[in-house]
């Protein structure tokens, strides 16, 4: 197995994008359509943090090319192609390069992108992978997360708290017959439509990744405001339902747990009924969960309105 | 040391740049000059693999930042700015972190760049970083590897061979009480305003990173050529001279070597002089070293005009 042979046969076909130059020069050469920005978003994975090991290669790519798509969504960028540097242990073979790259070909086609460039090499360690994900966006009309304002709803996208149970359920440490929350962590569906449709909709948006009541501070700090959110409002899973009913740290799941890739996002309570329509259109649920507040705190309320107290607000990658 | 914590401190001054949005975002939001298009490069370095892990941390952030920016010069690119994936072992103190980015400090002032984004995790593994790097050229005007013409003059920038013997050195595999062979591996000079001089010079350009003979063969492929290589006329540095001497594998470290980073590129014989302009102006030795020939075989001579039949040509990353 040569590093040339392996991307000939299994690279340069993801390549097909006009801008790859097919793999064959010293980067890639990309053209902004006119009117447009360019949005670039870059995450690493590594097996044993971001991923258990033991998945299919092509669910590890995916997962790797979809946490990237999140970060475009999150900012209302259409996806347009991505690059991969990948690091693979010795222990690979080319079987697993066949899976993997058959992996990015499903959502290259799914997300229509195209591989633009990257690397390969060795690793004397686990394997590891980052990826560079491009998409572009009407000049002006990105969504960041510093445009929120006291008295907008805060909406979250899909269910909460699935990947981190599913997290679990990897790791073994629950045995679950239904693979829908072991299928939310491995597979996240980056809302990719949905971040586009809310362009001129959302005052402020972001993905969860590192959990909800931590990336919630990430959107109040940077609009200079504070939140409360309705804990109950929060909305789950008829499977996380469950597993959550018979656990002590259930509320640290939910709130804390990472990996969801759904949106958090706010907008004033006069478009609720534009999002309606998004909502139906896109076939993603949209709930608000809360408000924003001029006062800077971030409350966390049960459903008698007294204030739950966090231990973990969220994850840290060094911790 | 928390994550947050170590982005606020030792990132977020790195990323003055506007398309970084301060690093506070999903992702950053890039504007493409008009009549430009962008050229983006990706190229990750691993410990044990791309660097021996003694250097200072310093020195690696730039070396990373360097590989990259070599890659930009290759395409007559002017580097515009960069984003980072950081695996980082937890042996890594914040004193690590403080060299590091002060490393990427000096480099970015140097070649006029700013961090634009990326993410720090933990590796269980050697610490290995990624670097993506984005520049600027003006639409059409890009260097690709695909423009040699039989009867081009090929052409390599400084001198070959210093950075493997370099390496050799940083291995222990020899004494060496010069620093210039190991400062040439351990910092090399992207040849950044060589590449962007070129741009109506060269026919062809590649930065020759995996071996000088394995790279000619990209550009001779890429350009439907053949090419004829006089060994005696490839540049060495006399450092690289005196220790060659003495070495029975001598060819294979100047023919084989990795790690240059000088340009590799051809042009007609009858630009010459505009050439010798370009050298002058930016304090670059440029070299010929052969002929593009329209046979498509590619001939090493001695100075009997006699050929040479290697046994390895370059780098590669899987062997």
């Amino acid at each position: 197995m040569n590093e040339f042979t392996i991307i000939e046969k299994y690279f340069v076909p993801l390549a097909s994008g006009k801008g790859s130059l097919n793999l064959k020069d010293d980067a890639a050469l990309i053209q902004t359509p006119l009117g447009h920005e360019l949005v670039i978003t870059k995450d690493a994975l590594v097996q044993g943090v971001h991923f258990i090991g033991n998945e299919e290669p092509s669910e590890i790519a995916r997962k790797g090319l979809r946490v990237n798509l999140s970060d475009l969504a999150a900012m209302g960028a259409e996806p347009f192609g991505y690059f991969l540097a990948l690091m693979t242990p010795s222990s690979v073979d080319e079987n697993w390069f066949r899976s993997f790259t058959a992996g990015l070909k499903v959502d290259q086609e799914l997300y229509g992108i195209t591989l633009l460039g990257g690397d390969t090499t060795r690793i004397p360690g686990p394997l590891s992978f980052s990826i560079t994900a491009l998409g572009f966006v009407p000049a002006g009309q990105a969504l960041k997360r510093g445009g929120a304002n006291p008295g907008d709803n805060i909406y979250v996208s899909g269910t909460i708290g699935d990947s981190a149970l599913g997290l679990k359920i990897a790791q073994n440490e629950w045995q679950h017959s239904d693979s829908f929350l072991l299928q939310r962590y491995n597979l996240p569906e980056p809302r990719v439509e949905l971040g586009m449709a809310l362009k001129h909709i959302a005052t402020a948006c972001m993905d969860i990744s590192d959990g909800l009541m931590q990336d919630l501070r990430h959107i109040c700090n940077c609009s200079g405001t504070g939140a409360v959110i309705q804990k109950d409002l929060i909305p789950l899973s008829k499977q996380a339902k469950t597993l959550l009913s018979q656990m002590h740290n259930a509320d640290e799941i939910i709130l804390a747990g990472g990996d969801d890739y759904e949106l958090l996002f706010t907008a004033s309570p006069f478009v609720s009924e534009a999002l309606e329509a998004i909502a139906h259109k896109t076939n993603v649920p949209i709930t608000s969960i809360g408000k924003i507040t001029e006062n800077k705190d971030i409350e966390l309320l049960n459903n008698e309105g007294s204030r739950i107290h966090l231990s973990k607000w969220g994850y840290d990658h060094f911790a």
